[in-house]
């Protein structure tokens, strides 16, 4: 297989994208319990019908530093570090003299072309400290964390609200939450949900650089981007730019998935420039270290790439720990066995040593990891189903059931957790995961791959698992995990993170829009205003992408004066039922009555016709 | 404006696609009542392991003889007439001497460069024969074209059972319809469905190169392909290779929504190269004869722009005929007025002469004329929402009212119908129209737009929409109408409509599954077999688009040996899921028993410790 090796490379400055949207500013709201700026993203729009001032929509962003032309980055040694203070400020946090890690310390050591030169000093609790965000709540105390999620989540949605207040009216939505209006979401309310464990702030005291945001049902569904490298393709260069690539067009967390060598590298290098929480999946790089020989896997292994990977900042981890050797053989008689790597490396090890995972048997010391640095368990669906064959079957509800119980544990530590779902699961089967997530799970937050509803459209699976994704966000899912178009094909590269990202972009937004966020509609609203208005550029730069809605619309008219103009190429001038309306609303507004009126004056003698005979102006003449 | 206007072109024979899909070739299943050849795809696959054979499966096809290498086409004469013998051996029609319609009369007069050579004569119902499929199925008669798609769906599913028996184990759906199980469709069902007004055939008598075809909720989900230029672009050649193209990639039926020049000519090119029937809004090209201006149109110019395209073989017109006078003040307040052109067209016509429209005032005589040539009705919805904001609003639902009685007119008729739906509709709100729908208008077929869940993402609205299709037509929408990713910024190109395509298979499949086809979830099994054992041509050729899959995957790998190799670029050779589980397994069959028993035999003396410590194996430590 040495020739299908690739080689690596370190980000060049140039290659991270840094352009600010169209139209678009950074702005920073001050905190008034703390000293924090919560960034957010104003869209300028040119509503001129409002009068002389042109009015601003602010949005939720993720795209980090990155589109702020005022921050100076160097990619060589990462991004503002915004929470450092924060984390040292509350005294149960020392800085370590170096890595724990006897495997990072290796690598540190053999310095090359690719290490990361600005490596932070890794932080660990003091002794006997629980660092996580949920200890923080369970006790009362509204972190500097929670306060930005809470101004973070509203994107001053009381003050748009007073603004556009022709546009508020929204369709509420179906609340598959706890009944409370995302609207009054407080640092209290954060604080509460977090407590409860309803939802999670994955923020590893090692990755100062992330923005807080939030996990949970009660809050706007978030997505997941995955990147990464294999043995076979992409380069750290690739991964680092995908990230940041990622976060610009809206991904809320990255999970790290990279395979290949150079893993530790790779990730360091990504972490110091990742402005979103990032998780991995730690079994992926022991089992590197155990050259690929899940067998020769061990509970020590493990444990140091844990800690290796926690003070690097990773924010959350995958662990499959509900594979239990007793659920193995319900996976025989399935059409497509088990499809998470993390599960059939831990089947294999299972049955290897005939044992029970190492990963079930050590939990509670995993939990004591986990709280000294406050990275959040992401629990690993092992046993998803791989195809709409094995949804919803026994070896995956077995599953769930396990990781109930691992919930109950770690929150006894005050560790975060979510759950993992699938996967492959056809439409009027989707909302039976979702029920048996809350109920077995006690609300922790459900977490999902998709999922596909087909699996006949390989190419094509960020869309038949944007129809389920939306779905099951809308009932109750809290972070949906993209899919590329690339899914059972090959590595996402650029354009494939893009198309994932904004695809799961839409299907939280729908789901956002269906739960009754109501902040959701209001981009709708206003995006549909200006479309109907003919304000082309408007629609453009309020879209989920503007380059793409631009670009499409200048296919056929790229001319300027085509982004005022009262048409466009689908219809021709003539034929626009857009300009129609408007001449009917213009005629109205001639004769100096408001439409209703002009119409009402026109039809009431009619509308007494149509009353008399019933609604009907003809008989039927059989 | 003019110089706007693009040239006009009439198809070389090169450009029409005609290769056959990879390892697929057409068969022709013949009638038991009828002598009719069904034409379907067989593709094969390499599924060695069940031994010297290799196995098909049989699909529903829609890309009519362009597929099929034996068949000579010459585009400038048009495909086969397989309905030809049909509708003459039925006696009740007449062939025309020439067009009855003023206006075509008028064209054919000034034969140019674009005009069609080899026009068929039209025909018409003798006097007082209603040639319509309802009116046959009304009167106990099975005609072949029912024949014809009672065997066409159930794609020779009872033998495909069989030679797949591990494999037709399917998730049974959630039958939205009328509790018969669609792989008991006989011709005596469809006919059945049909008489009940719950089906309808698009079958014009002057289209007889059309394969036979069904809507309704009780067959497969069908899908709809937008075509058409515009005064600003494309040409009669790109339009009717868009047509090809579209039903080489699923397209049930394509409307021709040209409004530029040349509507008269475009549409004749497409009719007689097209295997599927065509739906037009004949109210684009009356306006065209009233110079764009609807205050201009008549009753006379509409209607002989009936005669005219139902004489050129139109199958289903999209009319308008519900938007009534009264109901335009309601739509006064909406944020998006009215989108629908047909819509917008009518209602500033019925203002400007403050008249009821003369689509409603003469809707029996629009009947006559439908039944003289079996045109169905596509009862348009001219009030749809065109933004969230407007969603189920009173103007929408006022409208539907208005259809549901003029379905009781056309079923009077024995003229088939079936009903327009939204739109822009959030996917809490979605069902509401369905179960409206079947109410008010007794379970005609529904047609719906999308719907677009979100508002916010134009050049995506493919993925927006495909989200509302699939759940719309899972609660039993009988036709999905495509939405490319040009939906409100530019007409398709080809590439947008395959795109809009197979993003639309892919809703419209998902919908049979959640539905509980039984025919459909063969083709998810057999593809997920095909992956789990690394059968990459198979999974390619199995797929809805094996171009895309094969390019995906090649990207990375291009090396004819991946083809065959058990691993792929995602993880690289040491860390695939597929391959550790099928280690698994072929570590039992080495050892001489099933999975089942190996795993059994190692873990029962584990399980019994499970059980012992009441499933788990630590004690909490707190």
């Amino acid at each position: 297989m040495g020739s299908l090796k690739k080689k690596e490379k370190i980000p060049a400055q140039s290659v991270i994208s840094r352009t600010p949207f169209p139209k678009s500013k950074k702005i920073y709201v001050k905190g008034k319990i703390h000293d924090i700026d919560v960034a957010m993203r104003e869209i300028e729009t040119e509503d001129v019908a409002r009068g002389s001032k042109n009015f601003s929509l602010t949005l939720y962003d993720t795209s980090g530093p990155f589109t702020d032309p005022d921050i100076n980055i160097d990619v060589h040694k990462g991004i503002p570090k915004i929470r450092g203070n924060w984390i040292m400020g509350r005294g149960d946090v020392e800085e370590l003299p170096g890595f724990t890690s006897n495997f990072a310390k290796k690598r540190l050591l053999n310095t090359n072309g690719i290490t990361f030169k600005h490596i932070n000093k890794p932080r660990k609790a003091k002794t006997n400290q629980n660092v996580t965000q949920m200890h923080y709540a369970k006790k009362g105390i509204v972190t500097p964390e929670m306060e930005y999620i809470a101004i973070r989540e509203n994107q001053k949605i009381d003050e748009l609200k007073d603004e556009f207040k022709d546009l508020a009216a929204f369709h509420p939505g179906e609340d598959f939450g706890a009944n409370i209006p995302t609207s009054h979401i407080t640092p209290e309310f954060v604080r509460d949900e977090v407590a409860k464990g309803r939802a999670i702030i994955p923020s590893n005291i090692n990755h100062p650089e992330s923005e807080p945001m939030i996990i949970g049902r009660n809050f706007l569904v978030k997505i997941n981007a995955n990147i990464g490298n294999s043995a076979v393709t992409s380069s750290i260069e690739e991964e680092v730019e995908k990230a940041v690539w990622a976060c610009r067009w809206g991904a809320d967390t990255i999970m790290d998935l990279s395979t290949g060598d150079n893993i530790h590298e790779t990730r360091e290098w990504i972490i110091r420039n990742s402005p979103v929480p990032i998780g991995t999946v730690p079994i992926y790089q022991a089992l590197e270290k155990a050259d690929g020989k899940p067998e020769e896997l061990t509970w020590e292994l493990y444990r140091d790439t844990l800690v290796e990977q926690a003070e690097q900042g990773v924010d959350y981890f995958t662990i499959h720990a509900g594979v239990l050797l007793r659920y193995i053989p319900l996976t025989a008689n399935r059409l497509t066995g088990i499809v998470s790597r993390g599960g059939s490396i831990m089947a294999k090890w299972c049955l290897s040593h005939h044992k029970e995972s190492f990963l079930y048997t050590n939990f509670e010391e995993i939990c004591e990891i986990m709280k000294a640095y406050d990275v959040a368990f992401s629990l690993g669906d092992g046993l998803r189903p791989g195809s709409l064959a094995d949804a919803n079957d026994k070896a995956q509800f077995a599953e769930l059931e396990t990781l109930g119980e691992l919930t109950d544990i770690a929150w006894k530590h005050d560790v975060q957790v979510m759950i993992e779902g699938p996967g492959h699961v056809p439409m009027h089967m989707i909302k039976e995961n979702m029920e048996k997530q809350l109920e077995i799970c006690k609300e922790a937050p459900f977490y999902t791959l998709g999922p596909l509803t087909t699996d006949i459209a390989p190419g094509y699976d960020h869309i038949t698992s944007a129809i389920g994704a939306a779905m099951i966000g809308w009932f109750g899912t809290a972070m949906l995990c993209y899919v590329t178009p690339k899914e059972h094909l090959g590595l996402p590269n650029k354009k494939d993170v893009k198309d994932g990202v904004v695809t799961y972009k839409i299907a939280a937004h729908a789901a956002d829009l269906a739960k009754g966020h109501p902040s959701a509609q209001l981009r709708d609203n206003i995006l549909s205003k200006a479309r109907f208005e003919f304000r082309w550029n408007d629609q453009f730069n309020l879209s989920l992408d503007p380059d793409t809605a631009r670009g499409f619309h200048d296919e056929t008219l790229p001319a300027d004066g085509a982004k005022v103009a009262h048409f466009c190429s689908m219809c021709g001038p003539k034929f626009c039922s857009m300009k129609i309306t408007q001449d009917i609303r213009e005629y109205a507004q001639k004769h100096e009555i408001t439409e209703v009126e002009a119409l009402k004056k026109g039809l009431d003698e009619k509308s007494e016709e149509f009353s008399g005979s019933g609604g009907r102006i003809y008989v039927p003449t059989e």
